[in-house]
């Protein structure tokens, strides 16, 4: 065999996740009946104009995309409430823009910073820059950051810190004045995921004037239905987004991606209902889970919510494959560093997903 | 201003290209009436079966794609000759599995060989991995490897090795004797490039069973008509396969590159045809380039053509600039190490497009 890199060697074989197709199989499910709560996407589909926009791509796509993107970093700008050269976009959704960071700062033994339990694919992604990770701590019943377990966590090896507001798979927010701690206390790049920021209301775009060492990191897979085209961008300096630019790969977005990112920002409409009816959709989840006695759920400002099920009697793959057999998917948080066995992660659907979830979940554990 | 890593610091900053609708306002053109011949697609446009699959799905992309692709790695293995198991999917063209490969094997100080000239983009992704090129020869005179400067490039440190056939941007095929010495000559990984195959009618899967050490990388961005959506795949042994999963981005294929990856494949009519087209088209392009007595043409098993132009007394990028004014647009082949500022590179057409870019070319040299 060809000698592959010793940190690949050391690294668990890829798990692929089931098919739709594989799962409707196996469980005797139609696939139109399967309930996705499993990843965090916009339940109501993507937006009109976007399905047009690419429609209208759908001859030309035997010609290789754009390379520059001008015009999708000038309206992400506008939206953001930027300048076109403080933007980049990723062509994997924001996994690239992390794979991206990777390579303007990793060497190999260097550190980065990320709480558990917080969103995995930095790990995933870092890991095979033989970057090494240094743990903070997420507070998952107060579902606050420990700031001072950050503040520990730094050294003269930190290269970049991960800041998920509001945090996957908790849904609490950090608090501004946390993230400005933060930025103070370090000259690594701080990197705050929000991924789900339209669901809170809240943003830290307001501090990119203030701190060179910033950087935002968001994505067109959550409130803007486009999980399927992979589009991600981030915010920083115009320095920061210029180096960044050496090491991206140049025509990682498909032309129908580019067409429905431009499209689906124009429809501010549309992001604006899919924000609230998303929160509508939360809220009325949290209540009806709020009367399960076995099960203890919690706040949060983004389009998901965190179920503790240890009372339940039941491990979270076990709930979960109980759920799947009657045609709902959740995520068992198990993989999350920083959770046990016991924790459930469910998106919230159409209020009609959400109310045979919450059918399917009485019959289970009611 | 955040430490970005030495290599990012000494790199180039990228340029990106200019879109279609930039060069059509800069020259005073019509979008529709702009020839592209610079980038080695598929002129007949992508399959309608592609069209139709993507149409279909187009309302499902708030979605994550499949993290499997289980269906479509059979299908590639089917079309190719191999096993499943033997198949790996590139969710950015033949230019993610390059950047994989590099993952996979290249430790800092590593080295990779490559001749010159040959696809620049394997030095561009590698460069970021702190890995030294070590440049064979490809003897453009006589349109073929030099296959001992090869051999003298190998080192300890080379990890892989890259052979494209046939060649971009000079069109000539490697003799399989030359790929097997190769092989034979090293335990690093050899990379055969096989992204213009079908318009040779030759590759190398026979002998994949012979040599663990053989990587096969291929595209659907040129035959197959799907530049835009961004699709490669490579073919190696079970044991490589596995061990790229373990560093390749989850979930970089795109719902509808998926699918019309899936449809085109099973539109074998559709590829047969492309590249007979092609084919065609080249040899009426070969025929009547030889007809100019200022321009050098070199026999081709691709899609394009090289073409040595210093004696019509223009460089390259005034030629391209030239012939960009009136609307044809090919590619300057300055920035290929190993070319001097005398060469362009012409991808075939449709046959209208390659006269008019024999009517243009004869206004400007002829």
């Amino acid at each position: 065999m060809v000698k592959v890199r010793k940190k690949v060697n050391e690294m668990e074989p890829y798990v692929p996740g089931k098919s739709i197709k594989e799962i409707a199989e196996k469980y005797g499910l139609r696939e139109e009946d399967i309930v996705k709560l499993g990843s965090n996407e916009n339940p109501l589909g993507p937006s009109p104009a976007a399905v047009r926009a690419m429609e209208e791509e759908l001859e030309s796509v035997n010609r290789y995309p754009e390379s520059g993107l001008q015009d999708l970093r000038e309206t992400v700008a506008d939206y953001s409430g930027v300048d076109a050269e403080q933007v980049i976009i990723g062509g994997d959704g924001a996994d690239e823009i992390i794979e991206v960071l990777g390579k303007t700062f990793m060497d190999p033994g260097c550190e980065f910073v990320v709480p558990m339990p917080s969103y995995m694919y930095y790990e995933y992604t870092l890991q095979s820059h033989d970057a090494r990770p240094a743990y903070a701590v997420w507070n998952v019943e107060e579902n606050r950051l420990e700031l001072d377990s950050v503040l520990e966590s730094l050294s003269d090896s930190t290269r970049l810190v991960f800041l998920c507001t509001p945090n996957n798979p908790t849904g609490g927010l950090i608090d501004k004045e946390d993230i400005r701690a933060v930025l103070e206390s370090t000259d690594a790049l701080v990197v705050v995921d929000e991924a789900y920021f339209e669901f809170a209301g809240v943003n830290n775009v307001d501090l990119l004037p203030e701190y060179e060492n910033l950087f935002i990191m968001r994505t067109f897979s959550k409130v803007m239905g486009l999980a399927g085209m992979r589009i991600g961008y981030g915010l920083g300096s115009p320095a920061l987004i210029e180096y960044m630019h050496r090491v991206k790969p140049v025509f990682s977005l498909t032309r129908l991606s580019h067409a429905a990112a431009l499209a689906t920002l124009n429809d501010r409409e549309y992001i604006r209902r899919s924000a609230e009816y998303s929160i509508k959709s939360r809220e009325f989840l949290y209540r009806e889970l709020k009367k399960f006695d076995n099960i203890r759920v919690f706040r949060s400002y983004a389009n998901y919510l965190l179920l503790d099920i240890r009372d339940t009697g039941k491990r979270a793959s076990e709930l979960a494959e109980e759920l799947l057999k009657r045609g709902v998917i959740v995520r068992d948080c198990t993989s999350f560093k920083g959770l046990d066995e016991y924790w459930i992660r469910v998106s919230v659907g159409t209020l009609r997903e959400d109310r045979k979830f919450l059918e399917v979940l009485a019959e289970i554990v009611g």
